[in-house]
């Protein structure tokens, strides 16, 4: 008989033991981001695939709060997190720390996700729910990125996402 | 100059084109999932990745309900889904149709997400956001899938999970 694993048994870290672990060099960006639900959720996704931090642009929504709390289940607290007015001044601190800025959009030159290597140092912009990366954003990119999707919307929900882009390039 | 595709320019396929063509032989089964926005978010997820049906189990909110359609944005016209008042009947009708049944969860006997190969028709069972999978649903499967997690949290949003296992096996 299959036994579901306790919450003790899924080695989890401790919340001082994922402090001083070190990260995946891997560093989102939320630009713009609308619903503190799905900025939350992104929080929650970031500490299970260990990333090195969040950076929250613009009208994103900043710990601590409500909606946020609600979906990222205490993530907030182990996932480093900064806030920049807007996208020019992330890219510029994510340039001068040599990390190599790629956007998950739908563009004409963007490569498809399974094809896609993350550079050593990567950042990954995404942007809001209904416009997507803004053009100031896509000026800081060095690559573009697009989940392959089929059916009628073509538009998948922004934390899922995140998901979907760390597992590729974490598995 | 990078530029953004139009929605005209995604090759999205028309409500009748989604509606006539054949689908991936993958149903998913949310089974006692408590969030309605959880529920919407899969709906579009699974337009996204062309799956032949949502079936929602026991508490599970279907369609109409205002916060599916909110996160669906339109998806629950065209993915199939079904209602059952639990997960043995829809157990029942998945084996009946020869689908494969596996759950995605942390069990003593679970196969890494990047170890897995889907069957020919496959369901796969997704549990209550905090619970998981029930002890019924696991009698049923003849898999387990773990996403492999790191961090405090182990744990992922529902949607976010759907999102991770269907990129992965349909990529």
């Amino acid at each position: 008989m299959v036994k579901k694993l306790k919450l003790e048994e899924l080695n989890r870290l401790s919340i001082e033991e994922a402090a001083s672990k070190p990260k995946r060099p891997v560093i989102l960006v939320l630009d713009n981001v609308r619903s503190a639900l799905n900025v939350g959720s992104v929080f929650r996704t970031a500490d299970a695939f260990e990333i090195e931090a969040v950076y929250l642009c613009g009208i994103t929504a900043c710990p601590p709060h409500r909606e946020i709390l609600k979906t990222a289940l205490g993530a907030t607290e182990t996932v480093q997190w900064k806030y920049f007015r807007n996208i020019d001044e992330a890219a510029l601190e994510l340039k001068s720390n040599n990390y190599l800025i790629s956007a998950v959009e739908q563009t004409d030159s963007s490569i498809l996700l399974n094809k896609f290597t993350a550079a050593k140092k990567q950042a990954l912009i995404f942007g809001n729910e209904i416009d997507g990366v803004s053009e100031e954003a896509l000026l800081h990119c060095s690559s573009f990125i697009e989940i392959p999707q089929f059916g009628v919307k073509h538009s998948l929900n922004v934390a899922v996402c995140v998901g979907i882009v760390l597992w590729e390039i974490t598995r």
